[in-house]
């Protein structure tokens, strides 16, 4: 029997997990499908690997970055550490709780790079296409690459994707956007915060974004941080330049209108309105349609989509826990295409995320939440080989940083926490959050 | 036998002549092919349907939108007058000879609405995949809805591709982009000058977005204006706080260095460097490759795709002239789909636009390429019923407004000129262009 051929869609936290994965098993001696991993973007790393380019990149194709300058972790690396590759291991040393994104993205790197895993990556290569074709039972991949300028079309047993779902902008209309005199920008368009030094500032939306951009343009000496919500406020102890008021109404020249009659003059519109699951590479049929919830629609366990269980998606979910949540996918996927685990009858691979979205909407609160992702992770890796670890020791993380947050909300990046993994609690950074202006490696990792 | 069924990708100036060639035929009893246009965004008129949007739109799709606030026309509208339909047709007076986009969009519109070919639309649609079957002799176009969120898949005899080739910026990358402390965009992103008030703006590039940007921002307020150029300034007799200078070499936090060894400390840098041709949606087969010239490739007579004559390419030429050339076009692939016209041997076809590059290539100024793309809209417009015009005296508009140009820069929009449809000369505006920060249809059309 010929190899199977397994085709991932995107070198980010997700793909370079899936990666992992099979290159795990391959170590051990096991025989693994043959793997092409499409990336479009020069490097890998998706989120984390940083562009200065808004709107569409080199290619002409979306952009798929949406992180900033200056960005530091907005939860505690303790969550999200790798069960096989610990922070410890990756630089040699105890490093503290809130990595800037310079120092994350080193250590996803770090893994990959000792599995030797990046020549079974396409970098500059962006799938356009992907159906699957009843008589052969196989799924046609259309790629470009966008340096050749030329297209594969090949046939894959299986497809796995992993392309992200927070680089598509949500990006809501109010009255008066087109005719505003200033920038109206959604926060996948924010890169340096410095821009907005001396400005005031109007965001709307509640969620990290807002929160962690507003934080940042405080950070860099904005005039006025002005959040508006449509339920409810973000309730945190804001700095005095900062204030929450109700929904925009409408925006008229410069001047920004409130439900509440309130008005304030602004020089930037930053909208923290959330991302979307976007797939414009998917026919209907094997298209995810989902919410930004813990139990995304339609996927098995997570990851297997139902209309057509040869296919597969990673991190699609809604998350507090990530880059071990998607090791726990990846592993438990890579077991599926290599058949040490079978799918059951079709009737129970639907029931299953029927069963886990009810779940999901009794949870009572955060906490709640984060202990609902907890036990999905630990249930997938307890089907795989993935290094087991202590998934409490992570909540318990989680949970003392909403409290920390909840404390000081420009202080909370000061804390240190307990590595699920070694069990050894992080030293605290040597700058706080607030007067740390340099986010580079090197300026985190002296001591 | 069945009616022939045409796609025609875009509903832009070029899509939009398309629908008014096959309609202008049915109106006079001619049997024409079943019609489908599949237009992206909410509303027709392509680059002149102004966004506030900028990055991807709000289907998640790349944004169509290059134009700003506070456009006027850069070329004298006695140069893209239809044959069809005269400014003063539509406007029931005599205009001035620069209107503002708002302006020019209802002029665009008037026609279409005349024509009634609305219905043959389908809005917020975007193809994401053409192919040729050549077991039956059709292309699939698969298109989505992006409201239904729905796809359809249809055979059509022929494409006609008319989504423009001002939509894909090009945007290149200098040293310390990833660490400018200000803003970095290009010129598709840019909407409203007035974001630029009191800043020092760095501006790269020598056509006509960077001396219309440059003379937007400058109107609006802006502190100072630099314009960096690789080969030659432009020249213009600039305003004070104005200036050209040599090739940008690197920014350093938001110092801006060139190769003279000047430097100049600036906010934000507006790349105006140009646009790509650019069809994510068409398979290499089927795609366009050319330069931004007179001459396309692979185009017989600038318009039949000579690696297969069942597709059409309308406006991927170079422009000084536009909508009467769109509609030249326009007329002409309509016959040749009617059967009106034939095409000669393939020899023949390929050694067309081969010739017309090497004509190009012999072009010695501006004013020899005007002459040169006038005499093709000529040779079109004599194989069709398109009402035949004076395409001399559009030289002459032409010709004109680049020696008003010369003599002053920031003035040239305030001559008339002669109508090649009506031989009559348009009134001066009531408002010098530096003055009229209003930019309305009701403002421009006060007398």
């Amino acid at each position: 029997m010929a190899k199977k051929k397994v085709a991932i869609i995107g070198a980010g936290p997700s793909g370079l997990a899936q990666l992992r994965a099979f290159q795990s098993a391959a170590k051990n001696g096991e025989d693994i499908p043959e793997i092409v991993c499409f990336e479009k973007q020069s490097d890998w790393g998706g989120l984390w690997n940083y562009t200065w380019r808004t709107g569409v990149d080199a290619s002409g194709e979306p952009c798929h970055g949406s992180m900033y300058r200056y960005l530091w972790s907005n939860g505690p690396k303790e969550g999200l550490e790798f069960a096989d590759y610990t922070f410890d291991e990756h630089f040699g040393k105890e490093i503290a709780s809130y990595p800037p994104r310079a120092v994350l993205f080193d250590y996803i790197k770090g893994r990959v790079e000792k599995a030797g895993v990046r020549d079974w990556i396409r970098f500059n290569n962006i799938v356009r296409d992907v159906h699957y074709n009843d008589d052969t039972g196989m799924f046609t991949v259309t790629a470009r690459d966008t340096v050749k300028d030329a297209e594969t079309v090949e046939d894959y047993d299986h497809v796995i994707v992993a392309s992200g779902h927070f680089s598509t902008p949500n990006v809501p209309y109010y009255p008066g956007f087109e005719s505003f005199n200033g920038r109206v920008l959604h926060a996948h368009d924010f890169r340096d915060a410095r821009e907005f030094a001396g400005k005031d500032i109007l965001i709307l939306g509640t969620s990290y974004s807002a929160e962690d951009i507003g934080s940042q343009c405080w950070k860099y000496g904005a005039k006025s941080i002005t959040v508006a919500h449509r339920t409810a406020p973000m309730g945190y102890d804001w700095p005095d330049n900062w204030q929450e008021v109700p929904a925009l109404v409408k925006v008229e020249g410069k001047t920004a209108y409130f439900k509440d009659g309130t008005s304030k003059d602004v020089d930037a519109i930053i909208l923290c309105t959330g991302y979307r699951h976007h797939f414009n590479f998917l026919p209907d049929d094997l298209r995810l349609k989902t919410a930004n919830r813990l139990a995304a629609a339609d996927l098995y366990k997570g990851v297997v989509w139902t209309k057509n269980p040869k296919m597969f998606y990673l991190g699609m979910q809604d998350q507090w826990f990530t880059f071990n949540m998607f090791d726990a996918q990846a592993w438990w996927v890579r077991d599926c295409i290599m058949g040490k685990i079978a799918l059951p009858d079709q009737a129970t691979m639907e029931a299953d995320p029927k069963r886990r979205e009810a779940e999901e909407d009794a949870i009572e609160d955060d906490y709640g939440a984060i202990r609902y992702q907890g036990a999905y992770v630990q249930e997938l890796i307890d089907e795989t080989d993935y290094p087991s670890f202590d998934v409490e020791a992570a909540n318990q993380a989680f949970f003392e940083w909403k409290k920390h947050k909840k404390k000081n909300i420009m202080e909370f990046r000061n804390h240190g926490y307990t590595s699920p993994m070694t069990g050894k609690k992080a030293p605290p950074h040597h700058t706080p959050w607030k007067d740390a202006l340099d986010d580079s490696l090197e300026s985190y990792l002296q001591t």
